[in-house]
């Protein structure tokens, strides 16, 4: 630990007159500029790629602060990076908080660093009070959650056994990438924990949404992570001389495709509820100014908090693909490319969320997270709950992804006094 | 001169019972076949780019052919092979005909061939039936007509001076390019032929289009080749996560384009005339799928016979792209590329083409031409027709282009009733 770090240790944690419990602040500040320097590019973005140089740099940093604050570190064969700090009653189910130190290759400060340090945070606080939870606090680093998403996967029994689902972009084996975290892909059933030995799971993490600041709300009441379904869309027209063809007699694959991006655009914002829809990649052949475009391949990505509009979008979708797909004369088929079911937050985990945050005055918003998380395994096997901050601009995977560090303090106070409800209340 | 093509030297020329002359059908398809295996590729098209090793291999059994049939062959500075009939009035200007025999990386048989190939067939069927001109007949291989069209432009004065806007595809300098077929860059203002040297140019071409083939027609009349306008249009929305960014909240450059695609489609199926109008090429960023599209960039190709119409289109488009730029709240802007004016082919020598295509029986469409062609820059300064012949289903620039061997005679029939016409009439 730094030294600055060290002299921070016994500072100013506090509990407030409606007997809400606060961390160190600055503490946790200096800890996010710490950790923000390890990957730090020169635009001012945080590239800490899973199972990278400087990801496993950051993961040891880490280890060493939770051992300096007392926790008793292990890696589990998923690369999950765990503190513990024992609880006064062995024969309860551990309390975890945490959330991901790796980035995207132009990551932001905030993006997952915030829930692991704000659990490191939290460990501190308690021991800094001699306050003593029923339950064992475990403070999870979880591996890899940008991509594989290998460490809540493997740790919540989710994870695919085959390891050819779990490469990444630079084409290494995962097996080859858990031993650089010190985790074992032959040994990653044993990384899953049992039904009976999680109470609960929390991450606070940044919005990466601009609700909460639209709102002027301060904390964000997840109600759930969305679902997701993912599709590619091919199309297939007739190139042909952009000259000499004339409009009546084209097989336009762009302009079928036009179609089909405005029709995603379309059921998405007439949707009575709040989903989303979006085609953020395209393809087309020959892609020359003179050539009427043969062929086109585009991704559609729907996401929801609720099932049965995730199906009924899949069924919007391909009645549109059917209507294009007639007037246009192109033949277009639709190839499901992954499904994830939405994950709901659980109630009493939400409402210890909701009351922390009125007790610290803070105003809140429930809202469902549109990203994905480590949360949204944890909360398929365990009650989950997650706290939101707001994003500036709801900017995030970019140098310029922001949150007020009041804001981060904010959050990281209500995960200590919800972490302090659920261990009395479970 | 192929052993078969020396057999076939004194043949089957006709004259017919209304007074046509008739070509020798035969040798036209065996100089078809001669030339179509020069770049022959295995999945049957043909590569002949412009200044490339097969290029210039066809260029030299072109003037081989040229010579044995009596023709005066030379090359002028922009790399035109031209081969020379002397007339029997020295004092008249000379008629021209001809086309290329450069191709488009995988091009067909026919394009450009035909027209050349005819040319020759004409010159040797008047010595085959002791038919002289008035008129020189000039045969002309206009140099690299699919890329730079620098033997046109040199020929009619229409060329650039900037070497700069010649550069082809592979890097290579026109003056390097022009030296390897002959020419010579320094030299190009003296290919500029005089107002008075040429009484009327024809080009024999298959139309690229499906016109004649919906019509049954045999015989295109072209009553110009059309012009075109080139533009850029770049749109700026805002790349942002596509599940945090609610759908009220993007500003996604994808959705904008897609309305753009679909309104220059719209505003040229609309229009009372057959103007054609194309999106052929776009680029998005960052085009990954779980992220609303940032920027867009798109071509739109524009072509009419009528300059009022495209200056029409032009303002149209302006339009479109101000009302979506208001209501998808992204920057979009407009850069025009190039600007090519239309050609209208000359009456006289279109009454010449119909003339001589009625004489002989062949059913005629009068049609504009919507691809460039050599005869767009030399129907700027001299009297222009274009003959053209059916494309089987459109089809061209691809090993699929055809045309039946029976339309390719009828074609070159009427090149030479309709050169005969012109050489008792102008």
């Amino acid at each position: 630990m730094p030294a600055q770090l060290t002299e921070l240790k016994r500072p100013t944690n506090t509990q407030s007159a409606q007997g809400s419990y606060k961390i160190n602040g600055s503490r946790l500040v200096q800890f996010l500029d710490e950790m923000a320097s390890i990957g730090a590019q020169p635009d001012g973005s945080v590239s800490r790629r899973g199972f990278s140089e400087t990801d496993i740099l950051g993961r040891k940093r880490m280890a060493e602060w939770m051992r300096q604050s007392g926790l008793a570190v292990r890696i589990d064969p998923a690369g999950n990076l765990i503190g513990r700090l024992e609880g006064s009653d062995a024969g309860l189910p551990a309390l975890m908080t945490g959330s991901h130190l790796d980035t995207v290759p132009t990551g932001g400060r905030f993006d997952g660093v915030l829930g692991v340090l704000a659990g490191l945070e939290v460990a501190m606080t308690l021991q800094d009070l001699g306050l003593k939870l029923r339950h064992t606090l475990e403070v999870v680093v979880f591996a890899d959650e940008e991509s594989t998403m290998i460490g809540c996967k493997g740790m919540a029994g989710t994870a695919s056994s085959d390891p050819a689902e779990f490469v990444t972009s630079s084409r290494t084996p995962i097996q080859t990438n858990l031993e650089k975290l010190g985790g074992q892909w032959s040994e990653l059933p044993s990384a899953r924990r049992s039904d009976g030995a999680i109470a609960a799971f929390l991450e606070l993490h940044v919005e990466q949404g601009a609700v909460l600041q639209s709102r002027h709300d301060v904390i964000g009441v997840v109600d759930g992570v969305v679902g997701q379904r993912r599709f590619t869309i091919t199309i297939e027209g007739q190139a042909n001389h952009a000259g000499t063809t004339p409009m009546s007699a084209r097989c336009d694959a762009l302009a079928a495709a036009a179609q089909v991006i405005l029709g995603v655009q379309t059921m998405a914002l007439n949707h009575p509820g709040d989903p989303v829809a979006t085609v953020g990649r395209i393809q087309i052949a020959p892609n020359a100014a003179n050539v009427v475009p043969g062929s086109a391949e585009l991704t559609v990505d729907v996401r929801d908090l609720d099932p049965g509009v995730l199906d009924e979008l899949t069924e919007t979708l391909m009645n549109l693909l059917e209507r294009i797909g007639e007037t246009s004369g192109c033949a277009i088929s639709l190839d499901p490319q992954f499904k994830v079911e939405p994950t709901p937050a659980h109630r009493t985990v939400q409402m210890a969320i909701r009351a922390s945050a009125e007790a610290l005055g803070l105003p809140t918003s429930d809202l469902p997270s549109r990203a994905s998380h480590d949360a949204q395994e944890m909360g398929r096997r365990w009650p989950m709950g997650m706290i939101f901050v707001p994003s500036r601009d709801g900017l995030s995977h970019s140098a310029k992804e922001f949150t007020e560090p009041d804001h981060c303090i904010d959050g990281t106070n209500v995960l200590l006094n919800s972490l302090l409800r659920l261990d009395r209340a479970l």
